[in-house]
């Protein structure tokens, strides 16, 4: 595969409200979108737009989120993951699963609406990362 | 101030051989740079290009590195840091100043030849950042 652009950085907080503060009042960010839950995955998520890429800010939603125990390791907060586009997320699934590649999970529909999966940190360097379809 | 790109993301790696194998073969990174020793900071650095950022390879110069303890608690890397620009890198640490977050030591020369400072992560959501001034 080609790497492709990176589409945003996870921030886990513990708080989406006071980090839209913080990322508007202290960063200067201009451009911050409509936080929304996506149940599903267990997390709140929040976009703040950078020139060029995005910051995805993620709350735990409820009790066993998949990100509690982060938030409770990190109270402040931390980076969570990097997500990088691809053109074709089934192509890309084959690729990483021949490299031997940890795929944490099934494809799904992420917080931009195209199919994402999860890799391993251990086998990314401990990078936990995101690869999502290029949104049409 | 107003939030400028994202020039990179700095991850720290145990070995940066390894990972421009990892980034070349397993990520299709096509532009990796030369590596370089910042022996003042303590860490050897290379710069994958992504479509619209950087990845910042670091790795530990010495035993004495500031990133070595960062290495001991993540043996396998992770992410370190996020860097933004700033058109003006004076303005931007009075501004920060102003705002009471706490700078991490004087403004110094970073890896891509303009001036630089690290916040602390502590005010800045758990995210060490670093804020570079635009290269001219």
């Amino acid at each position: 595969m080609k790497l492709g652009r990176l589409n945003h950085i996870g921030v886990a907080t513990p708080s989406i409200p006071d980090s839209i503060a913080f990322w508007r009042d202290v960063m200067g960010a201009t451009t911050i979108h409509e936080p929304f839950d996506m149940p599903e995955q267990g997390v709140k998520v929040c976009f703040v737009d950078t020139p060029n890429c995005q910051i995805e800010l993620i709350e735990p939603l409820g009790a066993d989120s998949p990100i509690a125990g982060f938030i409770a390791k990190n109270p402040a907060g931390g980076q969570h993951h990097l997500c990088f586009e691809v053109p074709d997320i089934t192509q890309a699934r084959a690729e990483f699963e021949g490299e031997g590649m940890r795929i944490l999970g099934p494809t799904r529909i992420g917080a931009h609406g195209t199919p994402i999966f999860f890799l391993h940190p251990r086998d990314m360097g401990g990078v936990l990362t995101e690869i999502m379809e290029t949104p049409k």
